[in-house]
């Protein structure tokens, strides 16, 4: 099976990807949902009627909520009917005309956040980055806090921050204490950082506050998976985070990538789940598969500099898989509803060139990074543009295109 | 100016409340917006053609959530005329027929969660619940974290699930660790309490992400309060809240009263600002009085006995005002949207009958609390109904009614 459309080679969206997004163009404003195929879009608002009766709304829509709603089945319907479509010799290929008002070029596109984001949640599912970040702050010793090995930790995030791959963000102000026991100073942040992360939204039917959802119903909620890039405010996150964990220091803004690559198309890139000692209680036991090997890279370009990969990690890095996060968040009757997000927390692997963030590759501002040229960093600095990739190789390739964010000075301030 | 509506002694709802909530009836089951007044609710929807075009859409909505983005003076404009419709001479009060479909009485009402909650934060801004706290877990010395003074210290909570009074919670499984250093094990709840607090909503146009809120912007942002019981697992949280603070033990579920209950009524009870020593940032100062003699009671009533007061505490005892808390909210550039919903902490009083939860009342379950007759409490027992109760006292009575919630048992479970 071939598509008609023109896949450039090394292209992230290949006939068996099929990811989701919402967009808009100059000519149309209004939001509607593509699949991303080669350089084009599909535009499901000009397709829908060649859907099932009971899909068409969800692809009418402006935003994934709807879709993601209508389950398991209803996905597997449209990705086959979507495949079908662009396959070399359809209805459509043959149809030029409807192919004009159909197929849109990505550059001609804006993209926007995919999907009402109800709740945003946070893991921290990283062993490495969870160790590195022990090992700076308590010592090799306790560098992992007892509950680690027994339960995914996570927080709840903030929703309304969370914005598309493009979005400049602007450097905070905050209290930080440069000295441990002085008085705290007000300013803008110092150690400003990225956080490598990877995040998928629920779908299926909320579940109702109180019940739970098992890690084999689990299976069936995960809609698909996007990057993310979850900016951090490190001296502000140190001084306010006891004891009721991160606050402000992270609704600075996180972003993600546009386009949600689904579970289908990661199916053949799944890898062995990470060995897992202690073994976990029952609700957090699955036979299934559930890691992928995506390989993830972190580019940072300079205001005036070249663009140089600081971190090369993968996703099967991963201690605790999307299905245990789903089931620990639930355990205790939390409802989940579609279009909330589940990020994965800070994605390092185990050697120094693949830690998810500044604060590891710097290790605390001890090592000095380079970019090339004359420049290095330790932390970001203003100008400093982070980009994201994500994608599995194999027979072809699943790429998740970019997440990338430019780091703006402080809006100037009086008090 | 008087109402022709009937007033009982002690009613909660008289002419200078005028609280906004949602509801529906048997007969009408769509939701719409009233405002209690006695024993009855004037349905806007029905009354909407009274008040100014301009806002006229947000009082037929199913949520607050327009009439708060509308803002401060739409909220003046709109209690101008609902005053004036409930006085004494109105074109309501001679229109009988029209009074037949727009007084509803609230015994036949069905109330909803008032707004379409975006996020929800919540704050730990009472002195004497961090202090009390603190000295439980770190002893006398280091009661307040070195942050606590500096900065009000508070966490995204999980929006998902905060339901509106009278909605039953089960109580949660979890992972607890019953011996410190032992492994962790799983199964329902042990101590499952209550948490005293207030919250408000956010009103007014979003300030976009990367703007902050002002102490004097964020006078114009507080649309209303109501009660809120964020229910806590109290032993999954101190197994999991280490680093990055509470998760599964509050999603658990956190009610709120149907009432929301305006700046503009409290204002008459304000009270002195709490005295803050060291003096706040200038990003946390006003001068503005925005604090409030707001008496706050909590009962409990067994399966079978009597209700019983178990606290009376005050909002007046917060530390950091509502507008310190959506200025440091802010600070680093968090939006906040209508609808968000900034909760207070549990509020505790200075002695041992104003404690905010069973956590203190019993003293980490070193005392028992008497409810009565044969019942003692350390912490919560099923069946057990948390009400909790909340009033502005002087030449009239401001009330918040009541926030209700009753403890299930645990759903049964395998594993």
């Amino acid at each position: 099976m071939s598509t008609f459309v023109d896949i450039p080679v090394g292209s992230d969206f290949p006939l068996q990807n099929l990811p989701y997004g919402v967009f808009s163009t100059a000519n149309k404003v209004n939001r509607r949902i593509g699949v991303a195929i080669g350089e084009k879009i599909l535009d499901l608002s000009v397709v829908a009627t060649f859907y099932p009766e009971y899909v068409q709304n969800a692809l009418r829509a402006d935003v994934l909520n709807e879709l993601m709603e209508l389950g398991y089945d209803a996905w597997n319907d449209v990705r086959r009917i979507t495949k079908s479509l662009l396959t070399t010799g359809s209805d459509l290929h043959q149809n030029t005309e409807l192919q004009k008002i159909a197929l849109i070029n990505q550059s001609d596109a804006q993209m926007h956040l995919p999907a009402k984001i109800g709740d945003y949640t946070d893991f921290y599912s990283s062993i490495h980055h969870a160790t590195n970040v022990g090992v700076m702050f308590r010592g090799k010793e306790n560098a992992l806090m007892p509950n680690w090995k027994w339960l995914p930790v996570g927080y709840h995030g903030r929703a309304s921050s969370v914005v598309v791959s493009g979005t400049p963000i602007n450097r905070p102000l905050g209290q930080t204490q440069p000295v441990d026991g002085a008085d705290p100073v007000f300013g803008p942040c110092r150690l400003f950082d990225f956080e490598l992360e990877m995040a998928f939204f629920i779908g299926g039917p909320a579940n109702k506050l109180g019940e739970r959802v098992t890690t084999k119903e689990a299976a069936k909620r995960v809609f698909g998976f996007v990057l993310m890039n979850d900016w951090s405010a490190r001296d502000v996150q140190k001084w306010e985070y006891v004891p009721l964990g991160p606050f402000t220091a992270k609704n600075v803004g996180t972003s993600i990538s546009p386009w949600v690559v689904t579970v289908a198309a990661l199916e053949p890139f799944a890898v062995p789940n990470f060995p897992q000692d202690p073994k976990p209680f029952p609700y957090l036991q699955h036979d299934e598969v559930f890691n992928f090997d995506i390989n993830l890279i972190v580019d940072i370009k300079p205001e005036k500099g070249t663009q140089t990969t600081v971190s090369q990690s993968n996703y099967k890095y991963l201690y605790w898989t999307a299905l245990q996060q789903i089931a620990h968040h639930s355990v205790t009757g939390c409802n989940l509803n579609p279009g909330d997000l589940l990020a994965s927390g800070t994605i390092s692997g185990e050697t120094s060139d693949s830690y998810g963030s500044m604060l590891e590759l710097s290790w605390k501002g001890t090592r000095t990074i380079s970019l090339g040229g004359n420049e290095t960093r330790k932390f970001l600095q203003d100008g400093d543009e982070v980009i994201i990739r994500g994608f599995c190789n194999g027979e072809y390739r699943i790429g998740f295109g970019e997440c990338r964010g430019k780091v703006l000075p402080t809006i100037p301030f009086e008090n």
